[in-house]
């Protein structure tokens, strides 16, 4: 139609007036034409997602050339005119600190930058010239907007939380207590609750005292044992809310048979659960998680395997119960909050570069396979899911090593962050399925942690950024 | 109804059952008389928020005796049963740090315990016989639940602005950085300000830089000037808003003649303006200061009087601005906001142990003074306002000191802060009316800050709380 007419426009004026209306059609062609994504940055605590956000706004804004990302059509096809970022919309939430991130990575002594705290955004424009089609007929330029939503990983394991019940919650979080690695060390929380009178009249302070209990044990399976279901996750990380008894709950011995008796103990945690549920976590995936196009998960597997088979297995039942989530066939609450929106999803094993080259593969390989048996199970109604190992900011560089019989041996070279030590390693191959404790190996796996290894030429480096890029974006920038 | 109820079953029936029923119908009674009072504790900060709400659970939780509570008529008449700190109902609000504040109050050296960083709550349950009426006739006790609302000072002086478009605001706050003692170390911003091209497009780093710069302004003013003035408040305490952009305005020079040029410089900060009061003043009025129906707003007049003639004339223009919001008549927009809420309004100056008993009255008069003014330009319809001098903390006592012509001075005596010294000290009688700059004496005022001081028995001690409470809540305990 507007094609038509800026043609008709064309043939029968010759003006400057006709020139004009040429010039508005183009400009609104243009504004129609230009398109949105807003991109949600996911992962557990300490996955990378703020070196991924700051490796993605450098690369794109900075790194854009062919030699750089060759698996980004835009950029391969060189018709990736320029990026920057521009005033994001949601005035109330912080902005992403990218300056702080990219000084922090690209110091004289790089460190990794400090954990996402709250959650905060960041909004891109990309300028370039369409490929083909209607599109590229009319108009020069377009531009996609690209709002990255960046928030701690502690929030993201709620969302399980948000179909079920105060008795359905708390029967599952005691049966996890009641495990390996868990029951390691929470008998004395058991033994505080199990000594809580629940049809007594509330004591306040009693039930501080334990929700305190709660959260010194949370704090420690998540800084000592590394492990990702940790619920309420706001307790880890409060802000605002820090001393608000809808987080001073924890889960209780009850069955359905319990009448829950007005002003008791019971009837007190079962209200603050529900508060948590309807003030919090559902707020939270109203007003941002809905409204994302397109997600990123990543997930540090490298250090699951180096906790062991218990961390891994967690692992890999956090994914499922997010995954099971995402199923929109199945639960009715959850499709009212989630409805159509997103259509893609990567989930992304990170830190492959401290793999020695040949296994990146592997690393894929397992994260496939800890992902494949809940894809299989349901059914993402429209969602296009991925699986990939990369590297947002690679900590390494690979280096050849020869042994005694002249063998070469590919090993990586870097900083290590335990030791502050330069060394040479040679890197595990990682399972390419998860292993039971049985097959888990006597002495386990190990990979230790590096500081971020920059370029030569003292930029930052990545493994298949570029094919990450295409895939969350690629569709857009046609 | 219900009293003819009871009547007839008392004489008709003289049962088990019958005495059930009564005990059901009194129940019944009982919880719909129960009444309930939300009262804001607010004050500029550091007027002794903290220490009036830890004095008032104190008192009515453990002092609550004739000797100690005179004037407050439920006590004085021994009908006060008993007081405790129930259940909040709001459960995203931190509650208040009631423990805390009372071990620090009572510690063996007390200190005052620590400002009001977030809004919080605590609910009391006072139970007490109905002195007359239908109540006392059908019921034996009855129960008043106390909401206490406390949040940081800083949030109060946000209320001026739910009325001032961004052009107004600017131009008020440049008046105020232009005049003394503002101008003394506003030069830079100023001049910052007037290099920034508002028509220019959006250059996101430099708005941050001079927001940064007004930000640490803000910050002087508040610490170093004990200014009350001081918007946007949430600058001073953001909480989780630390870092959104709508945190970064500051005023500029401009008229309703600049065109707001989309994309501009001035677009922005106008459109940041906008979200604060629209997503941050706008809700916090909403879902809690009109939901108030008691206020009482404590000054520290001796504070202002110390630091000199501009400071007390700020205290009663941020006194007068704010009363301007009570008033119901003048705007609709704050009418619709707080509709007909509030019915009971109680200045107090705060501190006023730290006079010489004889001239408490004159702290009244001042107060009275500072504020009649706009009371009298205003109509208050339907609030009652009240002033008083008080002290919810007693930090020194009264002693006489004979001076060599054996004349008795009265004197006050407690633990300095500055030196740390324990001291007697002759306070200056302050003015009964504001003074302006000539009549300001050369010397000026000085009123030293003391450390709490318990009585004997290590309790806290007051002047005139049972006057406030007699106010506050009197009338719903009759």
């Amino acid at each position: 139609m507007l094609d038509k007419l800026l043609n008709s426009i064309n043939s029968t004026l010759d003006s400057n007036r006709a020139k004009k209306y040429k010039h508005q059609a183009h400009q609104l062609l243009h504004r129609s034409f230009d398109q949105h994504i807003t991109l949600a940055v996911t992962g557990f605590s300490r996955s990378g997602k703020t070196a991924f956000i700051t490796a993605l706004v450098e690369q794109l804004t900075k790194q854009a050339n062919k030699q750089n990302l060759p698996f980004f059509d835009v950029v391969q096809s060189e018709r990736l005119i320029a990026t920057k970022t521009i005033p994001q919309d949601i005035l109330a939430l912080p902005t992403f600190a990218y300056k702080q991130a990219i000084a922090s990575l690209t110091d004289k002594t790089p460190k990794w930058p400090d954990s996402t705290q709250r959650i905060n955004t960041l909004r891109l424009a990309l300028k370039y010239q369409p490929k083909s089609g209607l599109r590229s007929h009319i108009t020069d330029v377009s531009t996609l907007i690209i709002d990255l939503v960046d928030y701690p990983g502690e929030w993201l394991m709620d969302l399980p939380m948000l179909s079920l019940s105060f008795e359905q919650w708390s029967s599952e979080q005691l049966a996890l207590l009641n495990q390996k690695p868990r029951s390691f060390c929470s008998r004395e929380l058991l033994t505080a609750i199990a000594s809580l009178d629940l049809d007594a009249p509330v004591d306040e302070s009693k039930l501080a005292e334990i929700a305190e209990q709660y959260k010194i044990l949370l704090q420690q399976f998540k800084q000592e044992m590394k492990l990702t279901i940790l619920q309420p996750g706001r307790v880890l990380i409060p802000g605002d809310l820090a001393g608000a008894p809808l987080l001073m709950f924890f889960p209780v011995n009850f069955s359905n048979k319990n009448k829950v008796i007005e002003g008791s103990n019971l009837a007190h945690l079962q209200k603050r659960y529900q508060a948590y549920i309807k003030e919090v976590v559902t707020p939270f995936y109203q007003n941002y998680f809905c409204k994302f196009d397109r997600q990123i998960i990543l997930v540090d597997l490298l250090n699951a395997l180096s906790q062991g088979a218990n961390v891994l297995a967690e692992q890999k039942n956090a994914i499922e119960q997010l995954l099971q989530h995402f199923n929109y066939g199945q639960s009715s609450f959850i499709k009212r909050l989630f409805s159509p929106k997103i259509d893609k999803l990567l989930f992304a094993a990170n830190k492959s570069d401290h793999l020695s080259s040949e296994h990146h593969k592997d690393l894929a390989i397992l994260l496939n396979n800890l992902v494949q048996q809940s894809q299989n199970e349901l059914k993402f109604d429209g969602v296009k899911i991925e699986t990939m190992a990369m590297s947002s900011v690679c900590a390494t560089k690979a280096v050849e090593v020869k042994d005694k019989k002249n063998k070469i041996i590919k090993c990586i070279y870097g900083k290590e962050i335990n030791s502050g030590n330069w060394m040479t390693y040679l890197p595990a191959q990682p399972p390419m399925r998860q292993l039971n404790e049985y097959e888990w190996p006597n002495e386990g796996f190990s990979f230790p942690e590096f500081y971020p290894l920059l370029s030569n030429d003292n930029k930052l480096r990545h493994i298949r950024l570029d094919h990450v890029f295409e895939f969350l974006l690629g569709d857009k920038l046609r």
